[in-house]
Formats: structure tokens, C-alpha cells, sequence
């Protein structure tokens, strides 16, 4: 007979979690392990990048510095095809730095050193024996969010109860992608529990922190490449975003990252816990990176690729090096943007099931989608729903496609968010990043200045129990950013945009 | 008080679509007119266009025979753009032939030749004034299927119901494009009640005749453009495609037909009386023409016209004139299409509020969409039921990648249907064209061949209630088609082996 008591002898979810921790944590070398003495010198206020922790560790030696922090990733790449440097030596120099990040910030979910070096060392008896490198990417680290699948490795998207289903057995598109291009793969990185939220902390493996400064998030849900990334453990890291989620890790830690027009970088089969072919926004892969040069070798590459080869759900069009220029004034403020359209479909839930509890930021999750003045009727049938929400959403984005073509606008300079990187579980509904998802138009965030406690001394407390409060103290010194918008499939204009704009603020 | 008693006073059905179409008729000028007596000597087999009726009809000088005859489309832009020909000669020599055609087959719907010859007249002052053309498509001009919607002229899609709309307020989105590169607009043409048959027959404007031959179906939904073409009432037409609806009246009317990968060629701002936003198979634009070089010029044009400009639902690439090119073998079968995806969202009803009947194609369809066996339960939930299906139909989407990719094929060479022109009402349900819309490939039409009672003189008669019969003497004649297929996005590769194809069958 059946019986729905719960098996006393099935491990419960603290256990199961522990477990995967250690498995993990002794897949570090023990010469990559920070000891105890190390980690007691670390500064005390969490503001861990400016001590530059990784080359005080030891771990890595003077050329693994090098190639890890003085290099961009096309500059890796000429030296490793003329065979100045071997795809072994470099993987190992980011695997190293990855462990270093990792045991700093919690940025790391699944990592496979010792394969990706067998990658390495293949790729490298490869360039030597045939005389030239497998593909534009030959022997480069690449860093991907945790929802890519790799065959072998398991992918739990951050759900307890996805780690019973063990190995996947296929890889995703990119990451066929990326391996005929030549790269070499070694870790994934940390998510937010559901995906759905500004803090990368989940139950298996625990929060992100920030290495600008760990008593702050380092955003979501891509927030493990944007610590691992900001601590060089990376060159080149690939999120996805569906309201910000590579926007606002770039943002929070001080980095480059592009939201593309969906599915021009191929998107399909990750394991994310969110059903797909429903309607609502579609959610799109893209690119992190410490300079705009490797975003844009990243989102070349990949789109020259033959992408339509790899993802039948992919917009395959090649990148268009000469994008065309217009002149620019001001628009308007646009209308209010229907945020109900994120609500079309019910959210899936893959946590009861493990009878894990939701992190604080799950838990706590208020956004003002729900929230009046609501476009359309909540409880209209569900196809009459759909129908007028696509409708609302498609006024919006018809009259964003006229702002920029009355006014002959090449890009939007935006803020990526009101504030930089906030106090854990505080970030709140981002409207500044998931406005351009809703039109589906490519944004990127470039770093620029850093907030003051001194320019700007005055607190500001929300009340709205959805957006952050400005606490100078607190965030003085973080990252602040640009966000630049083109519209849809203008991203090679968008890219172009950024590189002038990037050159002058800095000129 | 109110009542439920309908107004007596108000016209009904039959006494408003009788005045549209005395309407239309007004409006063709009295010279343009068949008469009765040439009318009665029209073929009595129905055979139309061997008897070269609009030559004998008399109503088109000669200069406007050669125009409307001999010319492709590139070959008239480029005597437009020399002033050789004159855009007001050239529009009222199409205007007289697209009147003809209408007398002849009933292929249009709403026509504004004054408007049009107006348009014709400034597009050769601005060119005799500028000395410049307005754009690659200067003078020329092109007709359009029904759902089309031009400022100030109905669109009804078919529906009585939707005649006390009125004139439309916006363009189309392909028509402001079509305008801003010059092209000169006259004809809308028929369709089916629903656009779900395959035949062009509505209590509007009556249903459409094959010029081939009057007795069989010039095809649907775009069934106007098929018989107005193969008239050479028009010399480029455009229309839709949601199973079949470019490439069924192409092969049933001995014309060339492109379905494209949905979204490259602007779809947005139609009146279909289907509900958008709702999951299931996306609809495409493309055009219909007597020849690959008229499909080619359409395509390169429309797609090199900046269409993110007029449309926020486009895909915006340009074309590509240099696509790769594979080897070619023979790939296995594929598995069963999961037709059920049709059936997704509940199907309009514009009918009942006119009380208007179903026209016969539309009352007796029937298709296997329904019958098993079903991949997926019909009475699941709805947001479980679409990812099921979504999931099932990217099954079929993948396989067909893989096909392409482990075969290393260019093109699929396909039937485009089981059969050629049929009995009107009996086309039935298409699988041979719908089949690239459930994987959004793209797909043409090359006529090859004529059906021949002596080379097959065996009849078949169909018992699953779906499909026509093959009634030889009834076809005899009729056009015969090939359909080939690439890989999604890959357009340019499906017109460039079409192009080989077309030059070796041919030769």
C-alpha cells in the first residue's frame, strides 16, 4: 500500500545540500585552499577587492597574475593561437583564480577543473600537431550561469529538488556552440532560488557576495559572474536576463554586460525550473565582461557562428560590423510600461517539493506587478488576457520604435537601476533593466564613477516596501553605471554606441 | 427600454455586401468594362488564360500589353528609374489588367485606381523634379493581400461584420515601408471567410476563380494574388502564410511562392480577425510573383529597408547575398508533425455577429488537427498544455536541425501539396506546406510541369473526408509545383538553390 508519511530514512535537504558543498569543496586542491590565517587577515569592513586578496593568497604565481588580470580575452586568444601561451596554462591560471573566488564570495555552483584542463591540454596537442586552433576561441576560459547545461554535470538551477535528477545528458546549444569554437569550460556560477530575484542565494549553494564589498549583493540572478568576473576569477562569463539578471550583477560589480535582442545568442536547452512556450517575456543569454572589447568578441563570435546549426529557437543572423549612424536629440518620457505582462503565466514551484525553505529575498519578493493601475483586468479568461496584454505591450513598444525614429535617435543613455549594488535582500523589482526586456530592445551597463557618502550624505528611505533604501554609509564607494539602449536588433548599434561613449568618459 | 428585438430597419447581410460590391463596381471606369457579348465568348471549359482573354478583351493599348507581359519587375524599375516609362502609364496599365482580372475571376477585394494613378503622378514629378528616384521600388506597382490595411480603405478581412468599421486609420507596417521605397499600392485581393481555407470564397466579395481554370480553386487564403498574378493583373503581390496560404494559390496557379522564416519580412499593423499575442504558429509575410528574380528583389529590398524602422514585431537582418553552400544526400523521414499545435487558442467568430452564413469551404472543413493520435492530452490545463506542446513541436523543430546539420544539407526538395488545383471547396487540409510552418522554415513554390489524364489517367478517390480526390480530366492541364525548404533564417539559401533548381529544370 502506498503511504504518504515521508521516508524517515530518504536525507533531508540540509543533509543533501551539506553533502554537495563538500563534494564540491573537495574538488578544490588543497594548494588552492585559502587557510585559515588568510582569511582572518581579510578586511574586516567586506571590502575585499581593493585588498587585492587573490594576489595576496599565494595561490597563484606571478605569470598566472598576468594572464589572469593584464590581458583582454582577444588578446589571450592572439597569444594562445601563435602558441606564446598554452590553452593549459591559462586554464589552469582562471581555474585557480575561480577557486580563490569561490572560497571569497560564494560565486561558484558546479566547477570541473580537472576536465576542463583535459579540454585545455587536447586543444593545445591540437594547435601543435595540426598547425591551427579548432575554431576563434581556441584554448579560452569561459565561465557560464548556472542554468547551461553540460552533459555529465548536474544542473539544479538552484532547486534542492533538481539534484536528484542527477547528470544531464545533453548539452545546451551554446555550449556545443562554444566547444566547436574552441573554448574550454570549467565552472558555472551562482543564481537567486526561482531565478527571480536581485540576490544570488539559494540552498545548496549559499549566497553570493560582493567583492567590492561583501555586506552587499552581488546582484541576481547572475550574481556569481559578477563576482567571479569582478575578481578576475573570469575573462568572459555568459548570464541571461529576463528583467535585468546579467544588467544587474554588471552594474552591482562594477562590469560590462549586454543584453542582446533575444535569441540572437542562442538560448535553448538550459535547465532554468521556468517552462518554456508560454507566453510572457522572453528571457535572453548574453555576455559579462571587465571591457567592452571582449563583450563584443563574445557577441561576434558567437552570432558568426551559425547559431541556426546549434538552436533551432535562435534568430540566426550574422553580426553586422557597420552599423549605420543617425543623430541624436532628446525624446519624451515614455508611457508607463505594463509590468503585468510578467504575470501572464502561473510561476512554477520546484521548492516544496525538497521541503527546503525560500531564501530571504524569495521570501520577502514584493514588486509592484500586482499592483495598480493594472492595464487589463486580472481575471479576465486566460486567452482574452493574453491577447490584450500583447496588445498594451505592443502599444509600448510602438511608441518606444517611433521616439526613436521621430527623433532619429541612434541609443537611449539610461540609468541601469537608482541605485548601485544594495544591502542583501533589498534590491527590489528593477523597472530601469526589465523595461527593455518588455520591448525587447538590447541594453548594456558600463561602469562608470562610484557613489560618495560625501557627494551624496543625505539617506533616502523608501516606503514602498519594493525599492531599496540609499544608505550613504553603507554603499559609499560602489560601482555606479550607464545603461545604453538601442532598439531591437540594433545591438551592433548599441555596442557601437558604447564603445564611443565608453572612449569619452574616460578620456 | 432596451430590446432584444434586432432592428428591423437595419440592412441586413445581404443588402450590405450587395451595395459593397456595387460599390467596387462603380469604381471601375466604364471603359475598363467587359462586355456582354465578349464575356459569352469566353471558353466555356473555364479555361481562361490559354485563351488570352485580356489581349482579346481590347481594353489595354499594346505599350500596355508589353508592360504588363514582358517585363520582370527589376527590368520595369530600372526603365521607371530612366524615365523610359512613366509611373502613371505603368500604374494604369496594371490598374486596367488587375479590372479585367477582376471581371474575369473575382480576385479582388477594395481597389483605389484614382488613388493609386494620384500616388503614380507625384512619384514622376518628384522624379523629374529631383532627379532621383524615392526609393529602389520607384513607380512600381504591387499588390496586396486583403488583410493589408491602407489609411482611409476598409479592411474586413472577409467578415461582413467587420464592414461597419470603416476606413482604417494606420498603415500597415509593410506598407509604410513598401510607400517610403517608392512602390505605388492599387489592389487589395481575396481571400477565404476565416483565411483558414483553401479556397478565396467570402459573402463580401465572392469567391475567387482560377484562371486556369474557372472550375477549380485558385487556392487560399492568399487566392486573390494567385489569380490576379497569373492574369498578370500584377506583377509582385504579397501575403501571408500561416499553413500554406503564400504557396498554396502559387501552386495552384503556376506561380512562383515564398514563405519566409516568420518576422523577416514585416508582419505587423493587419487585420486578420485573429487575436495576436496568443501561443501557437507564428504567421509570415512574403511574396508571390511569375518570377524568382521578382521574389528576390522583393526580398532583398523589403529586408535591406531598415524594417526595425516600421515594425517592432520584425526580425531586423539584412539579407544576405552570399549564403554558404553545402553538399547535398538523403536524409531519413521525419517524425509526425503535432498538428494539435493549431488548435491551441479558441478560433475567432466574426461570423454570427453579421449573421452571415459559413461559405462552404469554411462550413464543411474538416482536418486531422483533432483526430489521433494527439501528442498531448486536449484536456489539460492550459498553461500545461502549451509547454507540452511547445516541448513536442521543438522535438520536431530539432530533429529537422539535426537533419540539416548531420546530413549537411543545403535544401529539402518537397512536394508542395499531394495534389494541383482541385474542385472548389475539396482542397482540404494542407500538410505539405503546413508542416514548414510548425518549424518556421522557409519554403517556395517553383511551378514545374502541367498534370496530364494521359500520363495518369487513374483517379483516386479519398475516403478520409480531408483530402481531394485526383479527378484527372478535372485537372488536366493544371500546374504542377515543387516546394523547397531551408533551415530557419537560412532564406537566403533557399532562394539561391531555388534559383539553381529553376535554371536546370528548365533548361
Amino acid at each position: 500500500m502506498a503511504s504518504t508519511t515521508p521516508n524517515t530514512h530518504e536525507p533531508n535537504w540540509q543533509s543533501i545540500t551539506a553533502e554537495r558543498r563538500a563534494h564540491l569543496d573537495a574538488l578544490i586542491p588543497a594548494e588552492w585552499k585559502l587557510d585559515e590565517g588568510f582569511k582572518s587577515s581579510l578586511p574586516a569592513d567586506g571590502r575585499l577587492l581593493q585588498a587585492d586578496p587573490v594576489r595576496k593568497s599565494g595561490i597563484l604565481t606571478e605569470v598566472e597574475l598576468e594572464i589572469t588580470e593584464k590581458c583582454s580575452a582577444g588578446q589571450l586568444l592572439l597569444r594562445l593561437a601563435c602558441g606564446e601561451v598554452r590553452s593549459v596554462d591559462v586554464t589552469r591560471a582562471f581555474c585557480k583564480r575561480a577557486a580563490v573566488a569561490q572560497q571569497l564570495t560564494s560565486c561558484l555552483t558546479e566547477h570541473f577543473f580537472s576536465r576542463a584542463l583535459e579540454r585545455a591540454q587536447y586543444l593545445d596537442d591540437y594547435l601543435q600537431r595540426e598547425g591551427k586552433v579548432v575554431g576563434p576561441l581556441h584554448g579560452l576560459p569561459i565561465s557560464l550561469k548556472d542554468t547551461y547545461c553540460l552533459e555529465g554535470i548536474d544542473t539544479t538551477a538552484g532547486y534542492v529538488s533538481f539534484l536528484k535528477n542527477g547528470p544531464v545528458k545533453e548539452n545546451s546549444a551554446l555550449v556545443n556552440l562554444l566547444l566547436d569554437l574552441g573554448a574550454v569550460l570549467y565552472v558555472r556560477t551562482n543564481i537567486p532560488q526561482t531565478l527571480m530575484t536581485g540576490d544570488s542565494d539559494n540552498n545548496i549553494y549559499g549566497r553570493t557576495l560582493n567583492p567590492h564589498n561583501t555586506a552587499l549583493t552581488a546582484g541576481g540572478s547572475t550574481g556569481g559572474e559578477g563576482a567571479l568576473i569582478a575578481l578576475r576569477g573570469s575573462i568572459l562569463g555568459v548570464g541571461t536576463d529576463i528583467a535585468g539578471s546579467i544588467r544587474i550583477p554588471s552594474l552591482c560589480c562594477g562590469l560590462y554586460g549586454f543584453k542582446p535582442t533575444a535569441n540572437r545568442v542562442p538560448y535553448g536547452g538550459q535547465i532554468s525550473g521556468i517552462p518554456v512556450g508560454l507566453p510572457g517575456i522572453e528571457p535572453c543569454a548574453g555576455p559579462l565582461a571587465q571591457s567592452l572589447d571582449d563583450i563584443e568578441l563574445f557577441m561576434t563570435t558567437v552570432l558568426n557562428g551559425e547559431t541556426w546549426k546549434y538552436d533551432s529557437t535562435s534568430i540566426s543572423a550574422p553580426w553586422n560590423n557597420n552599423p549605420d549612424n543617425s543623430r541624436s536629440s532628446l525624446p519624451p518620457p515614455p508611457a508607463r510600461p505594463p509590468w503585468q505582462y510578467f504575470t501572464l503565466s502561473p510561476p512554477p514551484d520546484h521548492i516544496s517539493a525538497s521541503g527546503e525553505p525560500f531564501v530571504p529575498s524569495v521570501a520577502k519578493r514584493s514588486s509592484p506587478l500586482f499592483t495598480g493601475p493594472l492595464p487589463v483586468p486580472q481575471d479576465l479568461d486566460i486567452f482574452t488576457k493574453m491577447a490584450a496584454l500583447h496588445n498594451v505591450r505592443q502599444e509600448l513598444t510602438d511608441s518606444w520604435r517611433k521616439t526613436f525614429t521621430e527623433y532619429n535617435l541612434d541609443v537611449v543613455l539610461a540609468p541601469g537601476a537608482q541605485n548601485t549594488a544594495v544591502e542583501h535582500d533589498t534590491y527590489g523589482w528593477p523597472p530601469y533593466t526589465a523595461l527593455w526586456n518588455l520591448v525587447d530592445y538590447p541594453a548594456i551597463i558600463v561602469p562608470y564613477g562610484n557613489a560618495s557618502a560625501e557627494l551624496d550624505p543625505e539617506p533616502m528611505v523608501m516606503t514602498d516596501g519594493v525599492q531599496p533604501n540609499y544608505n550613504p554609509e553603507a554603499v559609499n564607494g560602489m560601482p555606479c553605471a550607464l545603461q545604453i539602449v538601442a532598439p531591437r536588433f540594433q545591438d551592433e548599434k548599441c555596442l557601437a554606441a558604447a564603445k564611443v561613449i565608453d572612449r569619452d568618459i574616460r578620456a
